[in-house]
């Protein structure tokens, strides 16, 4: 199985990438195809590319952060993120990973790969291990700003899928993020959302709220990308501050107390926090809705981010994913809904 | 000084109220109303109620958690909630500090105190001091869940008067939560809201993201009240989440090396987190716009947050807050904005 690696993508791209493709190629038994500017890759990964079996498939163009997704896209057809996209439509990848401009990859996915039948919009999930219990699916997690109700029960079909075949859940629960537990609560949408999800054969528990990211609630949160990103970024802000602080705490007490730094941020849950809340552990975003596998990595993702992308990837493809989200019934829209 | 108290709501009332009451009264040198059924309440308070110049003020009726708000406040004229509210609309008390149902606290604001002139929507401000280097207003935090752009520059207006005036910020910064940096990003709402701000003469410094709560970029963080419920809540959940882990850490940690617990969690910095991030500690929010100064304790308030609270209410009183608002120029709504 070929993963395609974005090795353009993403902060500390391409040395990070190509450390966590190497890493990725050892320990998960995949062929990687890094897509990016050959004579780097070539000075990065040269001595790994026969032993591995990574190959490089040359891309010359970069496209930035701050570039409009749509404009970058259209004129950059040699871009990795183009290029990358295109392994997967041809057949000649089973995923592609990226932690560059998350708008141009969506655009890129849309436009080249194009949306699975019955979806008006792709979306994107992100799993969040915060409950003690488990993990939960967040869609959407920032692609679509303004929504209708329908997508959002589109958002909970795809998320469905994610969580049966991915997480292994037979009947996932299905939660709608809101302002409330009580029905009739919401804004608008998401009063109308769960409307029309009450009347799907989903196992759709209600409404879900912001203290339930730590509980162990649902297996799917729903809610529309614009409060979605918010969400997100909010975890990752707080994540942030936290270890941060976590580790200058460990520094003081592992001089105090001659302990090692190792043993320090076992004892003191570092780590398992650091699990829940560090995007460096995080396997990445996956596309929803689109006809191929893509994953959106973080944009600071070092090495072992990649490398547990890669691996997300792999899964994603394993598991024919997208072939399971095309055999569901999705509904139609039905007027302005 | 007198601040009316509704010692009927919140988890913890009535005990915990009056036990917060008390303290204030004794460190904030306010006079305490307490709004409730007389016979509990002489029965708690009974010794303190000369020594401290706290009076009872009869409430026979009890609003619950799950009770409809306008429902609730027009059928129970008897009950704490209304009596209290009627105490500042009449003069009797400087403010009205209430950890009951949040919606029957603001409805009965609206109605009996209505909304101060030009604001179509008073809004509930949070104070957060996540960042390391101030408090940020966060308006509005979960009153009107469906909001017009003119309704957040409105709550742009209102933050801007609290921060100035109680927070003592000359110009204060004003954000725009939103889910980019950029201008243009955003839903409908984000972006028509966006321009508008723009045309103030706020010192609006354009969009805020979901990590900017833990740094220091603006003063006041404006949204619509659907979103700023959820972000609250998250927050809250992950806090508790947090403070319950490190004080398990802080256990294991004072029994294996014989720390004293102050210590410990001195040295650990869970102090200065819990004050950060526990509810406990919190003075509770301002309902802004409606002509009388109303705070919102949290609904799991014990006895320190009640104390916080009414700490609060005096400030908010002592600065005539309201009499700022009310000389502030309005937007007017024009069209469909």
């Amino acid at each position: 199985m070929i993963i395609a690696v974005d090795a353009e993508g993403g902060d500390y791209a391409p040395h990070e990438v190509v450390k966590g493709a190497i890493k990725a190629a050892q320990e998960h038994e995949v062929e990687i195809a890094l897509v990016g500017r050959r004579d780097i890759l070539h000075v990065l990964a040269g001595k790994h590319l026969d032993k591995l079996g990574m190959t490089i498939v040359d891309a010359n163009e970069v496209i930035g952060f701050h570039e409009h997704a749509v404009e970058a896209v259209t004129c950059k057809p040699q871009s990795s993120i183009v290029i990358g996209t295109n392994l997967v439509k041809e057949g000649s990848a089973a995923a592609f990973i990226s932690a560059g401009n998350t708008g141009a990859v969506f655009y890129a996915a849309i436009s080249i790969l194009g949306r699975l039948n019955g979806i008006e919009r792709p979306a994107i999930g992100t799993l969040l291990g915060l409950s003690s219990n488990g993990q939960t699916l967040f869609i959407d997690s920032g692609a679509n700003t303004d929504c209708r109700p329908i997508h959002l029960v589109h958002f909970a079909r795809l998320g469905n899928v994610y969580a049966r075949e991915i997480l292994g859940i037979a009947s996932p629960r299905i939660g709608l993020l809101n302002n409330g537990a009580e029905p009739g609560k919401g804004n608008r949408l998401a009063r109308e959302s769960y409307d029309l999800l009450k009347q799907t054969d989903l196992n759709f528990i209600g409404n879900v709220e912001g203290h339930d990211f730590v509980r162990d609630r649902a297996d799917v949160i729903v809610t529309d990308g614009f409060t979605g990103n918010i969400i997100l970024k909010t975890i990752e802000g707080l994540g942030d501050n936290w270890l941060n602080s976590l580790t200058q705490v460990g520094q003081v007490f592992s001089k105090a107390y001659r302990l090692s730094r190792q043993a320090l941020h076992r004892d003191m849950g570092i780590d398992s926090w650091a699990k829940k809340l560090d995007y460096k552990e995080s396997g990445g975003a996956t596309l929803l809705g689109v006809n191929g596998n893509i994953i959106i990595a973080h944009g600071r993702s070092q090495a072992k981010a990649i490398m547990n992308a890669i691996g997300m990837a792999k899964r994603t493809a394993e598991k024919e994913l997208c072939q399971k989200i095309k055999e569901e019934q999705y509904e139609q829209a039905n007027g302005d809904k």
